[in-house]
């Protein structure tokens, strides 16, 4: 396994790229947007190919790489589904499992830091965010953070985990790098309370100031979806209204870019084929078989995924490979369930 | 396998904390003055002894933790046969091995940073000091530097490491952890040259400035050893000229302190008897070997050991376990050789 743990020293942000062998699929973990640069240089050096970017939560100290990289890379990007960031490819809940080659990582709802917070378990390492940090806990007093909520994150889901589970915060001031969930529960200062309301006076008065870039970053990290009003001037856009409008219609191909575990979740589009997004740009070349298919039933793809980012990045993709007349559906599934369209289940 | 990587912001140096088990032994190389608060926490909330600290070479830019652990823990300390270090407790060589309990360090002589500068190799990890940098290599510019030194030390024994050993070395200034051999050998921009004269070229034309701290650290890191003053006022050192003439004395009990490996590279004097340093607490307790014998012969322990620097240690723990008459052989078999003292090989 490739495990790099990379370090930003101006927000004290620890990210983590993540693969299961050189020349496969990658990974990155709350990436730094000034640290990009670094990133794909190290994913060109180590031959990785990045599927995808996670955000734990919403931070308030550093403006993420999630959108920057999806644009470099076309990757996917991943935060919880309570976020408030605006638009990420795919939006996880407890229990979802986070999978590129080789690895999977489950994600685990541990709010309280902020109400978007998410641990990520990967055998026997747990990645933290800012839930658990090494000797200590992430703040409560803003983003709907709760220190009540945390405390049950900690205590009765993170401190359940085996002793010897390994401890990657989102974040270290004095420079350590790792614990253990053995060790937290032992040393860590803010966990040698004696209940949840001890825990709730203690992060109540810490008296914090907020983060020095808090008012700009915040709004920063709430825009990173991607910009889709380009392919809507070019009329490679259907408004969730006017795919549910043309759904059955024999001159259109739906093509699902989903993962099959969002599929069995969420359901899909009656008719629909079923073409994974990291695969596409093989099957979008001539030979391919998307291209085949499009080609031998004279219909125009219409690619959709969860919220419009997979299928407008498969829309450039297609172009790119020469398939000019593809479109994707505006806002994905979520956009239209909420406009009234009918799905289909398993 | 304990391995904890730490982090010291001020200078950007990495010290790594090493043990085969909770409860162990622990070996810690290249430590921090300022973060010594920090690593003994650890070391006791780890429940870990630490019983050595090394310096991969003399320091230009922090103050070294190793004269502080020692005093706080009794430690060995061990740098380089080269070192400029007034004493440490230990001296390595090429090819020496440097072991704790169920851990084991290759020491490989790579000067170039510096004349003294040492990597060690640890199964699939290399520490390499100053010498091999992520993506960067040690200037050679001061402390008897040498950008050919650094070359051969590089490129004629580190790289020839299996390309996958992963590099950890004693500095990042942006935020990298780990690299590998492999990727060094590819993507550090400093190898990438054609020839040594080519390395020697580029190394002597950076131009750096000094460290800031230089002037103030590298008489500090000079002068580490333990003072032996207070001993030898109390009675409780022989100088070696003295103890040489004291050979053979029915009533001296000479005690080696030193490992089975240095006894048999530097040899031993003739009648002493043989008790690793790391154990000698306990056989100076009332029913152990050593106060046992030292009781039932009525004779003087004097212990010795390479520099006089456990010596010194185990004459404290000596009047500390209630034994307020041993001695030791200040300067060690070191000082003993030099004042033309006999050696018994084997």
């Amino acid at each position: 396994m490739i495990f790099r743990q990379l370090f930003d020293s101006v927000s004290g942000t620890y990210s983590y790229l993540l693969a299961s062998r050189a020349g496969g699929e990658a990974l990155i973990l709350d990436p730094v947007l000034e640290k990009v640069d670094r990133y794909c240089k190290l994913l060109q050096e180590l031959d990785l190919r990045l599927v995808k970017a996670v955000d734990t939560h919403l931070h308030a100290d550093h403006v993420t790489g999630l959108a920057e990289l999806r644009d470099r890379t076309q990757c996917i990007t991943i935060m919880g589904e309570q976020s408030k960031a605006d638009v990420v490819s795919m939006r996880v809940s407890d229990g979802d499992r986070v999978m590129i080659e080789g690895l999977c990582l489950d994600a685990m709802y541990t709010p309280g830091h902020t109400d978007d917070s998410y641990s990520y378990l990967m055998g026997d390492r747990v990645f933290t965010g800012d839930t658990l940090l090494i000797r200590g806990t992430g703040r409560t007093d803003f983003q709907n953070g709760s220190a009540r909520a945390q405390y049950d994150s900690i205590f009765n889901r993170l401190l359940k985990l085996p002793d010897e589970t390994m401890v990657f915060p989102a974040h270290d001031y004095k420079g350590d790098t790792v614990s253990t969930i053995g060790e937290e529960k032992r040393y860590n200062p803010r966990l040698q309370v004696k209940s949840i309301d001890a825990y709730v006076e203690l992060m109540n008065n810490l008296n914090l100031p907020n983060p020095k870039l808090m008012d700009v970053v915040l709004p920063a990290n709430m825009h990173v979806g991607l910009h889709q009003d380009e392919l809507a001037k070019e009329g490679l856009a259907l408004s969730a209204r006017d795919a549910i409008a043309s759904l059955g219609r024999p001159d259109i191909l739906l093509v699902d870019l989903r993962e099959v575990a969002e599929r069995a979740k969420h359901g899909t589009l009656a008719g629909a084929l079923h073409a994974p997004y990291p695969g596409i740009c093989a099957t979008l070349q001539p030979g391919g078989m998307l291209r085949e298919v499009a080609a031998a039933t004279g219909r125009r793809v219409v690619f959709f995924c969860a919220f419009g980012e997979r299928s407008a990045m498969a829309v450039a993709a297609a172009k790119k490979a020469g398939l000019a007349n593809t479109a994707h559906i505006e806002g994905g599934i979520d956009a239209w369930k909420k406009a009234g369209g009918p799905v289909v289940m398993g």
